[in-house]
């Protein structure tokens, strides 16, 4: 039988696992990754509406588009809760260099440039998913631990539709080799992305 | 007594009035203002996520501006749904000048250019409110006239929930006679604006 954290790794086809180390770097500085976890759902919503925007006549993506959009504004509210309760203001935060350079993989022209996109959200997603499980199995107080247990469902589903949404565009030979080709990538790229507490240091 | 179309106007501090050749040609037209009236909605849902990212220590207008979102990307939804139920697709459309020429207004400088920014999307949930109003007076499909009756509390209160965003910033006063400001040139730039069936036509 496979260890938990193995599982998750393999389901959601992410080709590094995040050491023990980022874990107990994130519960010692809780407060810096929620600020970071509100930034990136504000981010998911934002780049979720803005395929929308740029894709419009791909009909297959409106709604479920739309629908993570509006859960990933919820999410960012229930973080926006966590961080007025522990009496932390919401406020600018560098980004981790992590998205920016796995977006690096895009491809030029259509559509593989956005198959290119909806596996890098789904690449997103997966890692969020393993590094909030981490973090769900490394918090001690209870309200935080339940709440990113209550998102690791939403995080694999997220995984899921982007890779479905991309399986729609291309033929499912060239979009399953192409995900494993970008999440190689995002080993490499989280590999070498910056210090300090961020979920994707 | 005022008539009722006079009364939206100035609740919602209008200063001008939609002529009834809008909505007649609006109504003979009712799939492309449908079209555009999507378009709308996930513009207005991704300008008050871009006000969020512009200014994330505005805690003021977080969550207000959080649910806006939300609100909107329903809106789109249902927008949708009434799309196909007519049998036509959601695609690109030129979008109508009036957005662009309203927002020239807005003055450099914080917090002059987000008072001026919150006032913009002000006018423009108020005159989506008189247009909508417009519509669902002049609609004879059951369907479409209620579904436009059941938007126009929404369009009011983002207008009044915009003119309140503000309201926290500047002075009352000085809020209060830019909003006279703002609203004089969106009647101006209404009466520019391109030909062709759109909402801010």
């Amino acid at each position: 039988m496979w260890a938990e954290g193995e599982r998750t790794r393999i389901v959601l086809h992410l080709k590094s696992k995040t050491p023990k180390a980022w874990a107990q770097e994130a519960v010692a500085n809780i407060d810096v990754i929620l600020l970071d976890h509100a930034h990136c759902e504000k981010k998911a919503a934002s780049t979720a509406l803005s395929l929308i925007f740029r894709y419009p006549e791909m009909e297959h993506m409106l709604r479920p588009l739309t629908a993570v959009a509006r859960e990933e504004l919820e999410h960012f509210e229930c973080v926006l809760d966590h961080l007025e309760a522990r009496g932390c203001r919401f406020e600018k935060l560098a980004p981790s260099p992590y998205a920016g350079r796995l977006l690096k993989i895009l491809r030029t022209g259509e559509p593989d440039r956005l198959i290119d996109m909806l596996l890098c959200c789904a690449a997103i997603e997966a890692r969020s998913c393993e590094r909030m499980t981490l973090l769900a199995d490394a918090l001690t107080e209870p309200t935080l631990k339940e709440f990113y247990r209550s998102l690791l469902a939403s995080e694999a589903r997220h995984f899921m539709l982007y890779v479905d949404l991309a399986l729609e565009i291309g033929t499912e030979d060239a979009v399953r080799a192409r995900l494993e080709e970008v999440m190689e990538h995002e080993a490499e790229v989280l590999f070498l992305s910056g210090s300090g507490p961020r979920m994707h240091n």
